[in-house]
């Protein structure tokens, strides 16, 4: 894995790019950002990960094996950091029609994320699978996650009406290792549980229980998955910027930011990465969208992270991107080879004027639109830059996860934010407790029940 | 449908909405606008859909039965608008496991949409169908679009070598009516063809057979898909902002421009709308985002629109929307009422701390929670504003369209550009174009290979 970062600046893009003379300015805060990266190593449990887990990584696998066999079905009941990073390893490592393919061929169970508490799509799910051979994963660190908790209860009751009291082979849990609601559960009821390690936020979990247990039943290599991340970790322990992908990532992120460039895209150009942005939307937006720094000042800090996918984009948002605003940086994320190739064959009839595609591979046409849209992004005088994956395996998917991961943290230090609390989602939280009906949270029902005077003038009918 | 502006205004959010000052002064260009979208309604030939289809769609429908019986797979070889409309359908109004239920259970045919050149995903399908048994509705206008001429090569060969020479059932074309290599070639090889209107630019295109042929081989009703978009379109005819929901969307947002909003946020409250606001997407940034005015001025015009998904993006993206920088409109999109209902039951354990949820409805919770999360928005001072289907039906999925394609014609009056061409995409084409060797762009791919010098300091391992 590596980056180009030649496209954020001035000297490649011209104007709307970053000068050398700003990257050396700013580069003098590199030393504070890595003192306190290094101070702060003990808090950011998930900088461990790669290391620590060889006990509870055999747990999982022989859990996982066990589910392959005994099971046709594995669903992830979880929502925001507990469904995310699955859904990313999921699409970056198995076939794109997964579940439609035989047993034999998945090698085990179909696999689905409920992260959403619609009831059409949940129902769907009730319309395809038997409950009674299916795995349910819980993954919820407090237990108070109110999406998740229904959803337990839900297929709780159904798996009583299938199985009478036999239903403990078919939940498994992570939570927490010892406070919240779902370990007491746990515990009284026998569930087979998993630890989120102390902290360990939501959106830096991939790499412990909460994402590994999918891998393994997916048969994802998780050793490899650990290398990857591992050797993401020791590409960015130096404190010279020049020396350390993180730093100079978050570096010039904070520059474009300083500037007013309040979006982020990330663009893979290999469908099943697609969900990797998905990963990292979350990753950026919730660590760095603060109201407040670290010393109380009021910042209103935090990129709006978009999730673009090439080449399919390039027919929806690339017009925006070359010739809208100056606001924001596109991370192209490419893959040097893919898995398969895919010849354009002469067809059998004559196909006029599109004879130089002939003999030609899709693998060639995906890496030649990606390197056209960079150069016309670039021409444009927008900020891009490219991660390139070698291969889409193991082995990168954790670089690229746990390289994010640092260059977050280190914007964060660069922003003078806390990076890893989301104080904003509380508020809404609150508001849905008071809506169901849930005790103490009255007075905040009877707020929401009064409501704010609304214009009916601006509540307009369309149909 | 119904939308409610009320959370645009200072009056609700306070200083960072807008004030009714500020849409009174604006109203001023009212006038102008309503007079430029009368004068060129000839040429939006897409306002004329819902009205001069007869029989074209009574062609579509037969051909759609005929498909139904005869096959297994219906594939869309399309990119950007000729894919988002039918993908917007079809998780709109369609099953979320459809491909997995039985043929008996879908009414015909497994459905595709191949919008991307990524080999392993063309693989993948390749894993998957019979080729011999699958139609494959090739949707190009000008016949010019690389990725899907290129898919186009490849399942002509592969039908070939299935079929012989009988493989004329499995090509349905929509193209253009007269020009371009598609239409020759279908003319030459006699495959069953529908036009893209003239007028009708792909953005624009859902509701002609771009996306009518796959509404139909869905069993989706296209007659009242096509009631709810002439609904829409008799609630956006007059001149009265406070009577046009399509301008008073357009104004709202326009403000909100000039104010430095450079962020659309579009958040549907139901599983399956979450490819309407992919749809969306296209529609606002391809036709805002300009460089040049109508006049010729350099404003480098452009929203970035942002595809959110309630409630999982609430783990996800709410941190920032509440406590980031006041640079986005939350456009929620709500459903007054599912297909189903989910009841959260009393589980046969003690699942302590969440009895409040038991004998409550999934339907309930997701309506808390988007009320919830619209109140904490609102309270953090961010504009939003909420537009509510009755059902998730064809009537108020094609208002909602058509509505949305009003609303996007209008603001390109009120930015005074050109909302429906798209100059910024063609130096990526031609560039797409000279990487691959096509005849006639050697000057282009001789500067590509050039390149611009980088500077290796730049380009950083991570791995």
């Amino acid at each position: 894995m590596k980056i180009n970062f030649n496209n954020m600046m001035e000297r490649a893009i011209g104007p709307h790019g970053i000068s050398q003379e700003e990257v050396n300015r700013v580069a003098e805060k590199t030393g504070a950002v890595h003192r306190a990266m290094e101070e702060k190593k003990g808090e950011m449990a998930w900088r461990s990960l790669p290391y620590n887990q060889d006990e509870v990584i055999k747990d999982i696998e022989l859990t996982a094996k066990s589910i392959n066999e005994r099971f046709e079905n594995f669903v992830v009941l979880g929502i925001g950091g507990s469904a995310l990073g699955s859904k990313a390893l999921f699409s970056a490592l198995k076939h794109t029609h997964f579940n439609s393919l035989s047993a034999e061929k998945r090698g085990g169970v179909r696999f689905f994320v409920e992260d959403n508490v619609d009831p059409d799509r949940m129902n769907a799910l009730f319309d395809l699978i038997d409950i009674g051979k299916s795995v349910f994963h819980v993954i919820t660190k407090s237990g108070n996650t109110v999406e998740t908790m229904s959803q337990f209860m839900i297929v709780l009751k159904m798996l009583e009406e299938k199985l009478g009291n036999g239903f403990k082979e078919n939940i498994v849990v992570t939570t927490d290792r010892e406070t919240g609601i779902m370990k007491k559960i746990c515990n009284e009821y026998g569930f087979k549980t998993f630890v989120v390690p102390d902290g360990v936020g939501g959106r830096f979990s991939v790499l412990c229980p909460v994402g590994l247990l999918s891998a393994a039943v997916l048969n994802i290599d998780i050793g490899k998955l650990m290398a990857g991340a591992a050797a993401a970790d020791k590409a960015c322990v130096k404190e010279d910027l020049y020396e350390n992908p993180a730093y100079m990532y978050a570096l010039l992120y904070y520059i474009a930011m300083q500037k007013g460039v309040n979006v982020s895209i990330m663009m893979p150009y290999a469908d099943g990465l697609g969900s990797c942005a998905e990963w990292y939307a979350q990753l950026w937006a919730e660590s760095l969208g603060k109201e407040k720094s670290l010393d109380g000042r009021i910042v209103n800090a935090g990129q709006t992270p978009v999730r673009a996918l090439g080449v399919t984009d390039q027919h929806s948002q690339i017009q925006l991107y070359t010739e809208g605003p100056f606001d924001k940086i596109v991370a192209f994320l490419g893959v040097e080879e893919f898995n398969t190739e895919l010849m354009i064959p002469a067809p059998p009839i004559d196909v006029m004027d599109a004879k130089y595609l002939a003999g030609q591979t899709l693998n060639k046409l995906i890496a030649s639109e990606l390197m056209a849209t960079e150069y016309a992004v670039s021409r444009a005088g927008k900020m891009n830059m490219r991660i390139t994956l070698d291969k889409k395996n193991e082995f990168e998917v954790g670089a690229l996860f746990f390289f994010l991961e640092m260059a977050t943290a280190a914007i964060g230090e660069f922003l003078l934010i806390n990076a890893f609390d989301q104080p904003g989602v509380e508020e809404g939280k609150i508001a849905t407790f008071a809506l169901m009906g849930r005790e103490g949270y009255e007075k905040k029902a009877a707020e929401l029940a009064a409501g704010k005077e609304k214009s009916e003038k601006y509540i307009m009918a369309v149909n």
